[in-house]
Formats: C-alpha cells, structure tokens, sequence
C-alpha cells in the first residue's frame, strides 16, 4: 500500500460540506432539507451579470491575462473607490474565488512554521489554508458572551512571538455576523505596526451591514498601507458562488508581484466568471437595497425565534449571514449528523454547521452551531419550527437529560 | 519594510508569461505580434459547449458539489470509458484546470522536501506547482538528439534516493510534442512498482496525436492502480482553456478523499465552465477530426520551415502543439525578449518561450525555444518568415559571430 502526505491526512474535513453524504441520504428518503448549513443564497443573481454570460459573442473561450481581465480591473478599482478604497487596478489580481486570493497572501507572505493569529470562531476554510501552505494558526478566542467582539489588545500581545508574521480577520465576520468598528481595527492597526505584522482582511461581506452599522475596512487604515492584504470576492455582493471570481488587493507591489507568479502557475481565473463580474458591476442600487431589507427581514425571524428556543443563546449579527448559537446539545457534530440520519418534523429537517470546525482550539463550538440564513423567509420558519422540534426529542439535550448523558462520556 | 515569504520568492516566473509586458509594448506601437509562447489555439469553442451557456435558464450562479457536477463527473466517466480507461465518476474530482488537479495531487501525496523525478524539458509550471507544495524537482533529460524519448530506467534509477515518492510525466508532451510509447509507459510501470512511487501523468494533449500515432494511459497500466494519477483538462481537448475546468482522477480511493478536502476548502470548480464542459462531451467526431488535420498541416509546415533555418535543428513532434527548437543563439531569454522589445519585419514580431524555463537543470535550454503552433497557416507562414528574418540580424546569433559573443560572456 502506498502512503499519502501527511498534510493530505491532516487536512481537515470542511464542517460546512462534510455532512452532505447524510443530507443525500436524507433528500433520497423523499426528506425536504432546509440548508442552513452553507452561505449559498437563494438570492438571484443581478440580470445584468447573467445576461452578459447568455448574450456572449466569443468563439475561443480564451485564457485572460494571470492578473484577470484588464477592463474588469479597472471597474473593479472604481467600485473600490466608491467604497473610499483608494486603489488601482495595479494594485490587485483576479482570483479563482476569494479561496484563491487567501492562499495566494498565504504562499506569498508566509513560510511554512510561521504563525498567524485569527480570532475564532473563523470561517472553517481558514484551517484547510493555512494546512495547505503549512501555516500555524494560532487563535484568539471571541466569545458569544461579548456578541463576538474583537478580544483585546493583551490577548493578542500574549499570543505573539518571533514566528507571528500575520494578523486575518473576516469583516463582516463568517461565522458570527460581527461587524469590527472602526475603533477596533484602529487597534488592529497599533499591534501590526508594533510587530511589523501583515494584516489579512476577508472583506466579501463587505455589502451585508445591518442596522445602519458602517462598514470600514483595512484598506482605510492609515500608517500600515505596505502590510495590508484585502481579501475579496463577487461570490455574495451578487449572489453568484459559483463564478469563483475573486480579488487580492494590496498597495504592496512586492505582494501583488509575488502572488502573480503563483497566479501564472495556473494560468488565469475563469473567463466566463470574469465576464459575470465585470457586468455586475452595473448591479443598480437597488438592488443591494433589496437584498439587505431581505437578509435583515430573514435574520430578525431566526433571531426572535432563536431566542425564544429553551437553552439557546444567540446574539443579534450585526452583518454578513451568518449567526453562531449555542444549543442546549451534548456534541454539535452528533446533534447535526442526528438531524439528518435519525430526525424529520413533517418529513422536513434542517441541515447545520457543526462550530467546533469554526474553532481552532480543541474541544471549543462542541454545543454550538452555524447557521446561514440565505433562505427564504417561509422556508426559514419551517427550518426553526423543525430545529425547536429536535432540540425537543434530541437524546442529547443537555436541558433534559444533561447530567445522564454527561456522565456516560 | 516587511519581508514576504521565501517560497514567494523562490516561485518561478512563467517562461511562457513573464514576457507578455514586452508584447504589451510592442503592440502598443502598433506591431503585430504571433503568439507562439502560449498553447492558446485559435481553434473555435464547439458549438455545442458555447451553446450551452448561451442558453442556461440558471437564475442564481451558485457553488456546485465541490467534486463538480455528478451529471458532467458521469458524462466524463464515459468518455474515459471510450477511451479505454476504466473508471467511474467516484474515482474523479473536477478541478479548476488541470492546474490545480496537479497541485491537489501534489498535496495529497507528497509532503515538502519529498523528491518528484520529472522528465526535462518539462511543462514549466511544474516548477511553480512544485514550489508552492515545497517539492523538489529531480529532473531527468531527455535529449533534444533522441527527439525527447523517455531516458533509460538506469537514468530513473541513479536519481531514486529515501525521499522519492513520485513520477511525473506529460504525454502527449509539452513542450516537446513527444508520444510516450506502450513500451516506454511500462518501463515507467516496472519502476513505480519496484520502489512503491506514485505515477502522475498530465494527459491533457490526449486528442493531439499524428500520424496514426496511438494514444496509450498510465490508466490502462496494470499492476500499479494505486499508484496512477491522471490529471486532466479540457483547455486544449475542446479548446476552451478560459473555462478553467480539469480533472483528478484515480482508482486509489484514499487519493480522491484526500484531494476532495483541499477541493472542500475552495468550495466548488467554476459552475459555467463545468456547464460548458457537460455539453462539450457531445461535440462530434468530425470536430476532432477537423482540429487534427489542421494541427498536421500547421506542424508540417513549421517543422518544414524551422529544419530550412541554418543552424536551427527541430524533431518532429507526434504528438500536442508543440516542439522544442534549438536556434544558434546566444541565450533564449534575451532571444526572445529581444524580439519583442527591438525587433520587426513588416511591422511584426514573434513571441516565444524561453526554453530555460522548461528545464529544471540550471543552465539547459539555454538556445532552445518552445513553439506552439496554434495559430491559423498563415499567420504560421508569417511567423516563420520573421524568426528567420531575425536569425539573420540577431547579434547573438552564434553561427554569424558565435565565437566573438561567446568570449564575450
């Protein structure tokens, strides 16, 4: 027998996608599942941007240039100004998806063994990245107590040493919906340039602010022009996923001439996804008017009846679409296989994701949950009615039997 | 200022793109430029794949099974089938191009400081794949005076050590246009099994062979099914590498669990590339047949015209779009640079791939070309018209005043 890597074999499994042999098994059993466990909207996608794919007169799908289609750039760096990023189109590279653009900032600024610290819970993929490129994630824990806020400076102080080399943060952040103030990433900005550290920021959810919350990112951030990395994607501002069309921004021209050799390598980003993307740049205002009454509409009514759920704990995001709670619940990964092997309300059942691939630190998110509210609004109150329902007849609520099954661990 | 990473800065350039500011300045004064760097054929997308995007009725563009579609994995299965490689669509992921089937492989096999043996000249952007897994490229030479036939296994087995785990080959070959014999694949066979090494083969060119040449698979090797990799794409197959859509497949169940969590961590492949490449799997008979007949007459005519060039010695290519060229010339990267930067006749010019960058062995390649004969007959007719005209007034050549360069140096 021959044996594989052992990165391949301490690539961790992706808690967003690993339950779905159980969810097939439960959609051949003529179940309805309602996926809340992965942040693909059922939002359409702007018309404009389809309607470029659809009225295409190439007749050579072509490579386009490593960095991505010269005129996409150039729209994109003005959607970048309008936002009051002061960027050119030199300043960025095309990606496959915002993935790519991470693992680009991974390989081109970071060595194998060096550390990076990442307030958890974090998106799950940051772990299978940092594996990829042999990264250390070392993480600072936010807590559901504080809505997820950005831990303190003294904490971060503590995790530091001669092998940090890189601060990422997701904002808004995947999972928890928290929007970073401007004063926090201020902070953020003090212990970067103390430490000569590069700042990552996952910015995708840059359009989803909630509640008159204002949005600043990294790239305003004054003084640490040289060690930012914005991080970005169409795959949610436009509800098109599966373009994988991303970008990596940063003035850095070190950065963005190094992360281009690895661009070359694989020769371009999608042609049609480019296509999509340069079009949806027309996306009117309306549009995102729309799409975020919608998402504030859809995560009031998860909230509200979250709340109203025995045992459970959920602040209300801020952002993004995504909100973690704690449940009443033994184990996340169990409680979440549970519901789609052994539970049905009405022949219907929920799919989630388990937080503790949302965590870093071991044993942390066990009775917690992600959950994406990219449904639509009658869909999502038959997925709480069907969550409320389990938590009832689950053999390992914590509220009914917590002290039985606990001490038969 | 901060340091970026020294894989960032051990990542190879592309031989085949690094050039592409020169041709960029050159076009801007107005020059016609051949593009004879880059395997982009000018050979039309079938119908039936653009067709399919045209016409989608897809409202939201959204994430795909992060293996790709069942139907197009079951579709291409078949296709295999036809080809004589026995495999369902469990033994495959889709991957974004064949690039990064290579890297999953890579990954999930092989851990950094592992040896890979790869016949040179080589693809260059095994270089680059090489480097962001942290692999290292022993490269065995076939030579230009063989016409690139495999090296004898007593060449293998001088470069076998602990720390070998893999072969890696490209057949049909680029940059050389070589066709890997039954025989020479099962000398290959003899050595994976003896000393237990994984066998990767990029066999992408699979439709390009000539002259009644017979297309043979390290899949349909036996012994050794554990340790075959394919790693396929259908940039060239249906000329649509913008698409960006390729394949990892393998009977080793182990691989494709492994491969699929990195394929987890980036979510999906492009969902209107794999829609492309669905509907591509119809395109009929005669479209290969068509492509192959102009391929031959495109390669008959370069080969024709390279052989008259003094001092310019070309095998002749059975295989891909390619061929490796060797020109009296002082040093192909300033060859090349040169002719885009001070070179025109008529007001054109040619764009080339330095050999060099095909070659792992410092200092190989130095007067050799790679040349993709991917341009109409004409546009071929002309091109080989310049370089000749530019052999003549080149001052490196090496046949006019080789000796006085040569001291020079």
């Amino acid at each position: 027998m021959i044996t594989l890597s052992q990165r391949g074999n301490e690539m961790p499994e992706s808690p967003i996608r690993k339950l779905v042999p159980y969810s097939e098994e439960a959609k051949r059993k003529g179940r309805t599942v309602y996926h809340l466990n992965i942040g693909q909207p059922d939002i359409e996608t702007p018309e404009v941007a389809l309607s470029a794919i659809k009225n295409t007169k190439v007749k050579v799908i072509e490579y386009s240039h490593s960095a991505g289609i010269e005129s996409y750039r150039k729209g994109l760096a003005q959607y970048y100004n309008s936002k009051g990023i002061d960027v050119t189109h030199h300043d960025m590279l095309i990606t496959t998806g915002g993935s790519e653009a991470l693992l680009f900032a991974f390989f081109s600024c970071l060595n194998p063994g060096d550390e990076i610290i990442i307030p958890e819970p974090f998106y799950a993929n940051y772990n299978g990245f940092a594996c990829t490129a042999g990264v250390i994630v070392k993480p600072i824990t936010a807590k559901i107590e504080n809505g997820f806020a950005l831990p303190p400076v003294s904490e971060f102080e503590k995790l530091i040493t001669s092998k940090t080399k890189a601060i990422l943060i997701c904002n808004p952040n995947n999972p928890t919906g928290y929007v970073y103030s401007k004063n926090e990433l201020e902070t953020l900005r003090d212990i970067v340039k103390k430490y000569n550290l590069f700042l990552f920021a996952d910015e995708v959810y840059r359009e989803f602010c909630y509640n008159g919350k204002e949005f600043f990112s990294i790239m305003q951030l004054e003084g640490i022009e040289q060690n930012t990395v914005l991080i970005d994607s169409v795959s949610k501002r436009y509800s098109m996923c599966g373009a994988r069309i991303g970008a990596l921004v940063s003035r850095n021209k070190n950065i963005i001439s190094t992360a281009l050799k690895f661009a070359q390598a694989r020769l371009s980003p999608p042609t049609f996804g480019q296509i999509a993307s340069e079009a949806a740049l027309q996306t009117p205002m309306t549009y995102f008017e729309g799409v975020t009454k919608e998402y504030v509409k859809r995560r009031n009514l998860i909230i509200e009846a979250l709340n109203k759920m025995e045992g459970v704990i959920c602040p209300t995001p801020q952002g993004a679409f995504y909100t973690v709670v704690r449940l009443p619940i033994d184990n996340a990964d169990k409680f979440c296989q549970w519901l789609l092997e052994d539970f049905e309300y009405k022949n219907q059942t929920v799919m989630l994701a388990p937080a503790t691939g949302f965590y870093s630190t071991k044993g942390s998110g066990t009775n917690e949950v992600r959950i994406a509210y990219v449904l639509n609004l009658e869909s999502l109150k038959n997925a709480m009615e069907c969550l409320e329902k389990a938590l009832h007849v689950y053999p390992g609520n914590t509220l009914v039997q917590g002290l039985k099954i606990q001490s038969s661990i």
